[in-house]
């Protein structure tokens, strides 16, 4: 079985390098499903869910109530996405070749020995791309996509942290780190990465 | 003009990749001999240029001596092998589309806008690596070569900091970073190396 987890700094275009390396490898694509999922096996909100992912799951707890009661009810939900994430990523894994956007699936999968990538760009070149594909509201300021965009990438680390031993964008997390910067197309990018990806499998698949 | 620079860890195959992706993309290809030309250019011992280089410029007049004189003497050293060394790299640069291994290429040609790719690896694939190919003397133990592994990347990393802002082998510094644990064959990441490099300078020549 042929894994393959792709981080990304917000606005470098990792998901959509990651959504053409699927159908160039023709593997199965996973990314905001894994969402859903999760919402639907908890019983919780899927933009709650949404929002404890991007806000990290282990500062959760602590920004939210002080009395007993409160706290009680919050580490409980963030437990059982906790448990329903790590689930569903395994579920998902068993389907068959596949390409995980995010969700701390390289950590999560570690024992099935995953090709993990990480995907990450300049700042004024994310900027560029949140603004042209509007991934941000067309009204916020530069300064504001900004600050969103280093909030996103906090809680991915912060997520990410929950589930691994290495740290989230360190070069030792990761087989193959893809700066973008400067690719207009990120069409551009999916041969190279591709013919890494069967290098690797081809190398990496005998010795276990 | 096309240059790449290739920065690695020792150990990790990072020189054969260079030689072989520069004969891939009929490159000219710049290691070893950058030192015989400081050598030559500072009358130096092309041993002693080279251990300063291992050592790391910045930590080098601190290890030896305490009076005025000696102090003095290898500080004019470090300096004038600074200054041969920003001036080969430079004249090497304009001969055309070439390939520079280490020597902090990456920084020294930061204003031509050159490729920077970073090669590294898991410590057992380099330490056994190092063991095959015979880089170090035989008869060292794994825990001396590990020792060994580790000084000479600290002084990679600290005659790199002479020249860039950006840290030796962090993400930002570089355009892709190549993790060749589990390649037997480094030829086998060839392709797709020069393959991603031939994209980047599709992208990133436009611009300039």
């Amino acid at each position: 079985m042929k894994i393959i987890t792709i981080g990304r700094e917000f606005g470098s275009g990792g998901r959509e390098l990651a959504k053409r390396l699927a159908k160039e490898l023709d593997f199965k694509y996973y990314d905001k499903e894994i969402i859903s999922e999760i919402a639907k096996s908890t019983d919780l909100d899927e933009d709650y869910v949404n929002k404890v992912f991007e806000k990290g799951l282990t500062s959760y707890p602590l920004h939210f109530g002080t009395s007993f009661a409160g706290l009680s009810l919050l580490n409980q939900n963030s437990i059982d996405i906790m448990i329903a994430h790590e689930k569903i990523i395994r579920e998902l894994a068993q389907k068959g070749d596949c390409v995980f956007v995010g969700r701390s699936a390289d950590a999560i999968l570690n024992d099935l020995n995953p090709l993990n990538i990480f995907v990450y760009a300049d700042t004024d070149y994310k900027l560029n791309r949140c603004k042209k594909y509007g991934e941000i509201d067309a009204e916020m300021k530069d300064k504001e996509i900004l600050k969103r965009m280093k909030q996103i990438d906090n809680g991915r680390a912060k997520t990410h942290s929950m589930f691994a031993s290495n740290a989230w964008g360190d070069r030792q997390s990761y087989h193959l780190l893809v700066n973008t910067t400067g690719f207009e197309d990120i069409d551009d990018l999916v041969p190279s990465v591709a013919e890494f990806a069967e290098a690797w499998f081809d190398n990496n698949e005998k010795e276990d």
